[in-house]
């Protein structure tokens, strides 16, 4: 079977070389074009996901019975598709009993079957891409990025970072301790790699797989059989990669329940049962703060990383492109509708304004300048809903209608379309951080906060001070003060959070680039683990030694 | 500063190529000589101990007033050492102080300094060995291996891996994204490496140094402010420790409260205090699993790494050397009178024997025949209490008592002076599994069961289930089927225990080598953690990072 890892060995390499120097690098190209995914790829991934709809999906020999799903497209209709389920228990003894041999694979085994998955993963994108458009409401082009290549590059890296760690301590060596005169004493030793056990993973109903697989693929090739539990308005995603995993796990001789899937139904889900089952060693988890905390406390000896929410912010301090600063921070409030927890929430303004190329502007005009490339970024409808995409929760409207009174309107949220979809576009509020503090709650969905601050400085500190209590993805500033800029870093480093600085034209804040941005800290209350670090990987397996004294 | 990086870089670069290969190695000499360690040093250490006796010890700088102490030497006689002691808001404040220059130095400056401090240690080891010695009762020669050169080894072992997971990230990349056919974006991206916050280092009184500066040098090395809190009874080894570093840390401009001694008083510990404290990040524990358990649940968010203790067994199934056998177990029985956590307390033996090198062996014959090395190893008073040492706790010497009466005794327990110091000699029960389960629960102290199984197969079956119930920190086995050999590597492997097979002369069950061996696998409840491995410092720091447009 090593003949697979062979063949995926120049991937895993370029990974890892990737993964040490951290400049750009893609195992799996981000554009939806025919040329790369064969001319038919687009009709055939959408002709694949229909063909999915209003039926069973087929889970191969998995545990339970047929009998839960209810997602609903955000665009428009049921998906009418039911899944397997089965209770706890059945998960647990189905997961232990295909156990031991997956933990008895060698490193290679494991590795090479898990970029094998990764490369069929990447020529079903198109379906995938329509999979996750119609649970989470991303737009087509994002549901394919980010719900495709981009989330494929992520459980390569979490993979490439396992292999590193799986293979940092050798498997054998000889012990030559010397005696002075004596003759030295000789031991072979040997290592061995134990995973801990099973191996959760909660994935969340916006991004069900981007936030799956670095958990999902990092406890698979380090040996843990995996229960992957999906939001129950965002399963079909997870499944069809459950169902890719399985099949090649049978392929390749192994038992497919090394991955199930516990797809559960909204108000009756397993999540807590699954978390509190003493067999349960690992989880990995997506979501809220509130539940992530319950999964913090209630894990028991099982190692629990997260990625919960935050507040993130943007300081404008100054600029020299006071054009392209608006657009670009309209781009990443509108981005999804603010659905992402990269999205910014606050843009700290001085109350005075700033000096910017086109001269002073003062606070009112920076809050309309962001408004107004709002207005432009959205102004072909078109262009407004593969931007927007729809609102994944109902729950995300009414928080939008709640937020009104918050502060000034300077920028009114409004549908995008008039058709079946829910959608929203960005609701922009003006306030002072004098008079109020309601920006300082997460109001997830596409709700922004044009925060008047005394000064820059203030800006910075406010905004680095709410990442620390409240905890933040990313922040951003725009200044053109090196020696503000030295602040920043030095305040946004103390909090935890990754900053990006003048970000203009096609970069955002948003944006994480595996291999080289790493999502998440782990530094403060926005989650407690990062995508991919050393810590991510290193401690789901253990090292385990056998020695004897060498043979003459 | 970093001249004295430059000056340890080559120790470093040992160190990290030891730690990758596994072969032997050491930084600091273990043999006691004054040809390496000086003519003069063994009595200018004594000299030094003997000045430290019977007054404050002096911490410049030190937060709180000399008030505690009241260590008495297992050998008889007390230290008549006071201690500076601080409630539990007083030292956090002064750490939380002191941490963030230490938290802005560079890799290099604090990896440098750690060594430079290992190296004065080093010098210092015949002082520590006393320390040692005349706190928890190892005798001099066990001392000063276990509690100097062995310990400095694990301490640079760990600042090695502290180097290499903080170093495997560049500080700095340029990231170029194509962009079809127009210019690429390009970003510049630096990285920062943020230490978590208060590290609590909780020792234990058998082994203050050893247990001790695994998580002591790896928090230091990354950034972490730290508070000692030795046990009550063993203060003195980590003061020592503790005034190294704090006379370093000065002397290369930093404030010494980095590093802060948390002394107490048995019977008004603080160590649940500073657990619960917020502001603890990261908790190093050795002792007791129902302490252990408590500090797992109590530490909040904190990044908690245990070694706790298990019942490690040997099985003997046959030897060709039953002589060497006899031996090999004889002394790991009584080497510092079984108060190692590596030390075996339960032999396996096949109800009707075994084969050896001197034909077939009773149940009986091969009891004996352990107990009898145990009295020849013993039978010279001098060196007798050169193997066993002293007893650390009264409360050993009442468990012997208790043990008694647990099997039917083959040898018995004994003083091994006559004079102050409380000693014993190992009491050998035998019991069979057929009749009692008394051998399954952790009997600290020179207590051994020689427990009759049906044959050798139940034997690796009830010890790997025994580590995996209860814990377990080293298994042996005496075995010539290599088919059994292969089954019991699966069975402890499973079990997540190291293995030593077939060990006769100068190595021994309880030996643990830095730089090869690996210190507990965390893999079953004897502890959670590794010394040292990549789990064991990875997530003791954070990554940060920010970026923006490369200028043109």
């Amino acid at each position: 079977m090593d003949a697979v890892f062979d063949r995926h060995q120049p991937t895993l390499a370029a990974a890892l070389k990737a993964a040490r120097e951290r400049g750009y690098w893609s195992a799996y190209p981000e554009i939806p074009s025919g040329k790369i995914y064969g001319e038919t790829a687009k009709g055939d991934g959408l002709a694949s996901y229909n063909a999915r709809l209003g039926k069973p999906f087929a889970l191969s020999g998995h545990p339970g019975t047929v009998e839960v799903g209810a997602e609903v497209s955000p665009f428009g209709g049921a998906l009418g598709i039911i899944y397997p389920a089965a209770d706890v228990d059945t998960l647990i003894a189905a997961s232990q009993a295909a156990a031991p041999a997956w933990a008895g694979a060698s490193v290679e085994t494991r590795v090479g079957l898990c970029i094998e998955v990764l490369t069929r993963l990447n020529r079903m994108s198109f379906e995938i891409a329509n999979a996750v458009m119609h649970t989470t409401g991303q737009a087509f082009a994002m549901a394919f990025q980010a719900g495709g290549p981009h989330t494929q590059d992520r459980g390569l890296e979490a993979v490439a970072y396992a292999y590193a760690e799986m293979t940092r301590t050798p498997g054998q060596a000889i012990w030559t301790k010397p005696q002075g005169k004596g003759d030295p004493i000789v031991l072979e030793k040997h290592w061995r790699i134990v995973p801990r056990g099973i191996s959760l993973v909660i994935g969340c109903q916006t991004f069900p797989t981007w936030n799956s697989y670095p958990g999902l693929f990092a406890s698979l090739a380090t040996g843990n059989p995996i229960i992957v539990k999906p939001h129950p308005g965002a399963i079909l995603p997870l499944a069809i990669t459950v169902s890719v995993i399985r099949e090649v796990l049978a392929e390749q001789g192994f038992d497919p329940n090394i991955v199930l899937l516990a797809a559960d139904a909204s108000g009756a889900e397993i999540t807590r049962d699954l978390v509190k089952n003493e067999a349960v060693s690992i989880v990995d988890y997506t979501g809220s703060n509130s539940f992530g905390e319950w999964v913090r406390r209630n894990a028991g000896e099982a190692q629990v990383y997260t990625e919960e929410a935050g507040v993130n912010s943007i300081v404008v301090a100054a600029t020299d492109d006071f054009a392209g600063m608006c657009a670009n921070i309209a781009f990443s409030l509108s981005l999804y509708s603010g659905q992402m927890c990269t999205a910014p929430q606050n843009i700290f303004i001085p109350r005075s304004g700033i000096e910017t190329d086109q001269g002073h502007k003062s606070f009112d005009e920076v809050a309309r300048g962001i408004a107004a490339a709002i207005d432009e970024l959205l102004a072909d409808p078109a262009r407004s809903v593969g931007v927007c995409g729809a609102i994944a929760n109902p729950a995300t409207l009414a928080r939008i209608d709640e937020a009104r009174s918050l502060g000034r309107i300077v920028r009114d949220s409004a549908p995008v379309t008039t058709g079946d979809a829910r959608t929203a576009t960005p609701l922009v509020l003006a306030v002072d951080t004098d008079k109020t503090d309601a920006h300082e709650e997460e109001r997830f969905g596409p709700i922004a906060f044009m925060v008047a601050v005394a000064d820059a400085a203030t800006g910075i500190e406010k905004a680095a001070s709410l990442a620390r209590r409240k905890g933040a993805i990313t922040a951003a500033l725009y200044d053109n003060d090196e020696r503000r800029i030295d602040a920043a870093i030095a305040a946004f480093t103390k909090a935890g959070v990754n900053l990006s600085i003048n970000l203009t034209g096609g970069i955002f804040v948003n944006q994480s680039a595996a291999f080289s941005d790493f999502h998440v800290t782990g530094a403060n209350p926005a989650g407690n683990a990062s995508l991919t670090d050393a810590a991510f990987v290193s401690n789901r397996f253990r090292i385990v030694m056998w020695r004897r004294p060498k043979a003459a």
